[in-house]
C-alpha cells in the first residue's frame, strides 16, 4: 500500500503522474482540507500537521509514504524522516531539482512556488547540491555558472481551487509573477507547488518555446517508480485499489479533486486527525 | 476584558472600527491563522474551530465575545450561544443585515461574501427576518418587494492577504463577481466578509453612486456599543489593554495585521490551540 498525502488537492496531480506510470498498486490518498492550504504558514505549524498526516497512514497500512507537497516536503520531510528512521517517506524537492539541472544548458534555473517553498530556497540547496555531486570533478565551471531565480506565486493556489485556471485574471497575475524570471533569461522553469500541473500549458505559454518547463509532481512519480525498483524488499500490495481520505468536505473533494486527478474520483472518506 | 476572534486577519478591520468608537476598553484578539481560511470548510469543522477559540478566550477572562468572521458566525453562532448559555457572544450578521434594510429604498439588496456564507443564505433570511419584524403590520407591500441578489467573492481574502488590494487584477476580479449585482440593479450591498473593508473604495467605485455599501464590521462595531450600554451588568474593565494571539506565524501576523487594524501591531503571542 502507498501511501500520498498534501494539505489539499495539489497532490492529486503528483497522484496523477503516479497512476499513469505504476497503476497496479493500491494506494491511500490523504487530503487535508481542513488546514488547506500549508503554503503561507509557519514551519512548526506544517510540521505537526505532517506528523498527524504521516501516522494516520502508517497505521491503516501504507509501506511507503509520499509526500506530495511541496511545502510539507520542505518545511516537514528531514524531520519525518528523523520521527521514523525505519520507514520510507519520500519529499517532492530533490527529483524536480535534478531533473532541472540536467535539462538546462545555460544554468540559469527558473524555481515558482507557494511563499513557504520559496522563503526556504530549498530548491535552490538541492540544485547546488545536485551539481556539485554531478560535476563537482569534471565541470568546475559549469557549477560556478549556475544561477537560480525564483519567486512565491501564492495567489495561483486558490485561483486554480476556484476553477480561475482558464480566464485571462489568471494569465495576467501569471505574466506579473513571471516577470522577472522572463527578464533573468531562465531556460528551465520549476513548478515548485504541486497546483501548478493545472496551468502547465499557461506557465508554457507564458515562459514562451526557449524554457523548459519541469513539472515536479511527474518528477516525484518517475522518481517513485525508481525507489520501488531499488527496494524490492517492501513487497508493495499489487491489487490497483484506491481509497481517498479528506480532513473536510467530502463533496468538495470528489468534484474538485476529480479535476486535479484528471479521473473521476468515487468516493472519500471524511477523517478527522 | 472583550474577546474578538476570526480565522484570521479580517476580524482586524471589526477590532478598528470597535476601537474608534470603544477605545477606553480592554481587548483580546485571536486571529487563527493555522486555520484561516474558515470560507471554503464544512460547517462541521468550522464549528469545531470555534468552539476552540471561544473557549480559550473564556479561559483567559473575556466577559463578551465577538465572532468577527462572517464565515464563523453562520456556520457556528447559535451552535455556540447554545454551548454556552449563560455567557455573551455577538456575531457579525444581524447588525448588517438591519442597516442594509434600513439603508435600500428599492428592496434590491445584494450580498457578497465567502463561499461558506453565501451557499448559507444567512444574510438572506436575517434580511427576510428584520423586515417581517419592521414592517409585518405597517407595510405589508414593502416585505413583499424585497430581493436579495448575493454572489460569493472567494478570491478576494487571498488577494487582500496578499496584499494585491490596490492592484488593477483585483479590480477586474471584483467587477466579474459585481456584474450579476450591478446587472440587478441593487441599490445596498452589504460587505458581508471582514475582509472586504480593505476593499470598500474598490466597492464603491465599482458599484457606482447609486448603490450604498454597507460595512459589516462597523456595523458589528455599533451593536457591540448598544450591547454594553444594554447590559451594565456586565461591568466591563476599563483600562484601554490590547493583547493579540495567533495560532501561526507572529511575524506576519503583526506585519500585516497592522494593516487589517489600521494602526500598528506592536506584538503579538503565538498561541497553540
Amino acid at each position: 500500500m502507498i501511501g500520498v498525502f498534501d494539505s489539499g488537492f495539489g497532490g492529486l496531480t503528483v497522484m496523477k503522474e503516479i497512476l499513469k506510470i505504476l497503476p497496479e498498486h493500491d494506494y491511500m490518498y490523504l487530503g487535508d482540507q481542513a488546514h488547506v492550504p500549508y503554503g503561507p504558514r509557519s514551519k512548526e505549524t506544517i510540521k505537526r500537521f505532517c506528523k498527524k498526516n504521516i501516522q494516520f497512514l502508517f497505521d491503516r497500512g501504507a509501506q511507503i509514504i509520499i509526500i506530495a507537497c511541496n511545502s510539507a516536503t520542505t518545511a516537514a520531510l528531514p524531520y519525518l524522516q528523523k520521527e521514523y528512521p525505519d520507514k520510507h517517506i519520500l519529499g517532492v524537492v530533490i527529483p524536480a531539482a535534478e531533473k532541472a539541472l540536467e535539462s538546462s544548458r545555460s544554468g540559469v534555473i527558473g524555481v515558482v512556488g507557494t511563499s513557504a517553498t520559496i522563503r526556504s530556497l530549498v530548491y535552490n540547496k538541492e540544485i547546488i547540491k545536485a551539481a556539485n555531486k554531478l560535476y563537482n570533478k569534471e565541470d568546475k565551471k559549469y557549477c560556478d555558472k549556475i544561477k537560480i531565480f525564483s519567486n512565491a506565486c501564492p495567489l495561483l493556489v486558490p485561483l486554480t481551487e476556484e476553477r480561475w485556471h482558464k480566464k485571462p485574471e489568471t494569465k495576467m497575475i501569471m505574466r506579473k509573477y513571471l516577470r522577472r524570471l522572463k527578464d533573468a533569461h531562465i531556460d528551465t522553469l520549476i513548478l515548485g507547488c504541486t497546483h501548478y500541473p493545472i496551468l502547465e500549458r499557461e506557465f508554457k505559454r507564458v515562459m514562451g518555446r526557449n524554457c523548459r518547463i519541469i513539472n515536479a509532481s511527474r518528477e516525484q512519480a518517475l522518481a517513485l517508480k525508481r525507489y520501488i525498483l531499488e527496494h524490492p524488499d517492501i513487497g508493495l500490495s499489487k491489487n490497483s485499489s484506491r481509497v481517498f481520505y479528506t480532513t473536510d468536505c467530502k463533496d468538495k473533494f470528489i468534484e474538485l479533486g476529480s479535476i486535479f486527478l484528471g479521473q473521476p474520483i468515487n468516493n472519500a472518506k471524511k477523517v478527522e486527525i
